[in-house]
């Protein structure tokens, strides 16, 4: 699938916009060009780096607060927050992570990203975590980037649940899925 | 219920036997006596304290040695294990494990422990998690003691997966269930 410069750049920008948190890394085996030819692609097109992207998206404050928990206590990165909706976070799995022997993520911290994420979407002081069913659908390797994408699938107000759906990916690729359902302690307000 | 002198000696005595990892403040609670009570009661009946039991039993080499990952990357102490039978490890709930607002214990940690004894227990250099059920049945509050029993439901030798029931206990109370679907390099010897 090597394409000429042009149809390459085109594509490049697409796949940015819908995958804005991928690495010239995965860029350049995507496209199977060199990380360099990425870097001018890049350049070319006036495209920040990955860093500068992130620290974009960190800098414009978050639509909603997180109620639940101090921000600083959930675990990966929140870049987009509606409380009682959705939220995504980001965390990037490095040596601590992982099991020493394969450098294979641990299943705990794929868990512990989703299900804070769950946590502070709640728009409530309290939310607990219930029950939880979860698939790890593919390893995820030192060094890669968990994007988690939290949606609320059902609330019920009269028994004070709810039900959110957390799906992870590493770039387009599905790693963890899973159903939470929280109790809270006040009803949702819609 | 509180009891004579020797009624409560015998009980106490029968309830280290059963629950050999119950503090001294969990047994005055029980039998609603002072702390000072229960440890003279032990020193009566030769019953060494808490730390020392564990240690005791830890000291005890266990049957088997984990296979699937290094001992230190278990959360919790392992103190008993039988390779794809069952196994049991304690996990002290200390500050760094609770939500600073309201000193419950954040579910991936109950989570990260029932995971890594499943882990653990299985008789093969490859481990890995494909699924997990769970249920978060009472909160459990700093400075608790989690006891969580695992142990085998079902081999599925053809597919190379291994289901393992996790439940972990508090005193006697169930605070955390899961049934985990794991993943094997190689099949199961039996």
């Amino acid at each position: 699938m090597k394409k000429n410069k042009k149809d390459r750049q085109l594509l490049l920008q697409e796949t940015i916009v819908n995958t804005p948190f991928i690495t010239d890394e995965e860029l350049a085996e995507k496209f199977q060009v060199s990380i360099q030819t990425i870097r001018l692609d890049r350049l070319e097109l006036s495209i920040p780096e990955l860093r500068e992207r992130i620290k974009h998206v960190a800098e414009k404050k978050l639509d909603d607060e997180v109620k639940a928990l101090p921000i600083e206590e959930v675990i990966g990165d929140i870049i987009d927050l509606q409380l009682d909706e959705s939220a995504i976070s980001i965390l990037e799995i490095k040596k601590e992570h992982v099991f020493s022997r394969n450098q294979i993520a641990r299943g705990h911290h794929l868990f512990a990203q989703a299900n804070s994420l769950a946590v502070a979407m709640i728009n409530d002081e309290l939310a607990l975590t219930a029950k939880a069913n979860i698939h790890f659908t593919r390893q995820v390797k030192e060094n890669e980037r968990v994007i988690a994408k939290a949606k609320i699938i059902k609330n019920d107000s009269e028994n004070r649940r709810t039900l959110i759906e957390v799906n992870s990916y590493v770039v387009n690729e599905l790693v963890f899925s899973g159903e939470f359902e929280m109790f809270r302690s006040n009803p949702t307000q819609r």
